[in-house]
């Protein structure tokens, strides 16, 4: 990756942490110095549970879904269109376990890793880190909150509507057997609920 | 309520906020002088969506859940046991609209309302309030992306063997009907789920 290339991935973490609290030179310095953006092509693994689940991601471009994998099966589930944090799940005080989720690329995406460990730095050495810490975990609480509800809607047809309204972005980029599972029902039935949806539009 | 047990359930809040940051003298003051704990008996709501969604709440002791309606039916979304704080969903940049969520006592319940208002005040004011907001949020959103991995298990069985091996807690005062929403299978469903478990202890 080209170096003005690195310089503009970092910017735009910087862009979105400033967003929402204003932020130091100091806490500045220390991202520029340490933070090296990864391209990730499409289909290949962020992480996988033979990982250590050390790392957070902000999703500067692209399309990451996470995954778990129950009984054999890939089970879908998050999707993310980008310009957020993203990682797997992890308990708060539960460190350096591997991972139950897989993280996967769908579409070349360009990801800005932050360790765990670097984080905890500068939670205890640069205040806004805390401001900025609780507005990106409400954020994370209330998508992870939205996507609990969304699966526990009885009729599948429902849920794929809830599904569509939620997301504003280009869903169609996503790969269908990801939204099935995501959404609890089998492909055949997202199938026929799509062209059920576009014969009632027609 | 006497006073004395109002003193007793927020020094609880009180307690549970120096385990996550050491708080001010300041802050303890705000927080004595503001909060007035109430009880809630069962059955009643603690907030529905005729209410302004402009509390968070603090459980110290009780069963409360949150439930939405979809059709007519109720979908619990959320079980709390206590020692944590609960809410209704709410978009962290978009406060004060009415709520999607009613919150229900399942056992009488004593909690302490904060205002999202005087929260703010707190974050304002004292540093340690974003410690213990980021510490509070990671843990309801590690929370919130478990339900939501949960509801996406395919096997019916299997996931209420997750929500088992989840929940440490008495599931027995948790009425069959909300843990069924819960865990979107029919009430028959778990009924037979549960009964063949019983017998292969047997």
């Amino acid at each position: 990756m080209l170096e003005s290339r690195k310089v503009f991935l970092v910017n735009a973490v910087l862009n979105y942490f400033s967003s929402l609290c204003p932020i130091t030179p100091g806490f500045i310095q220390e991202i520029e110095k340490n933070l090296q953006p990864i391209l990730v092509k499409k289909n290949k693994y962020v992480l996988s549970p033979i990982d250590n689940n050390d790392d957070v991601f902000f999703v500067v471009n692209g399309l990451v879904r996470g995954f778990i994998k129950d009984g054999g099966k890939e089970i879908t589930t998050w999707i993310s269109f980008g310009n957020e944090f993203i990682g797997a799940i992890q308990h708060p005080r539960e460190n350096f376990r591997p991972s139950i989720e897989y993280l996967q690329a769908l579409e070349n995406s360009e990801l800005v890793p932050m360790s765990r460990l670097f984080i905890n730095r500068l939670y205890a050495s640069y205040q806004e880190t805390n401001v900025i810490g609780r507005k990106i975990l409400g954020l994370q609480y209330y998508a992870a909150s939205e996507r609990s509800i969304l699966a526990r809607i009885p009729s599948a047809e429902r849920r794929y509507e809830k599904f569509m309204e939620l997301n504003s972005f280009d869903v169609s980029k996503v790969p269908l057997r990801c939204i099935a599972s995501y959404l609890g029902m089998r492909l055949e039935t997202l199938s026929r609920i799509r062209s059920k949806l576009v014969k009632d539009l027609a």
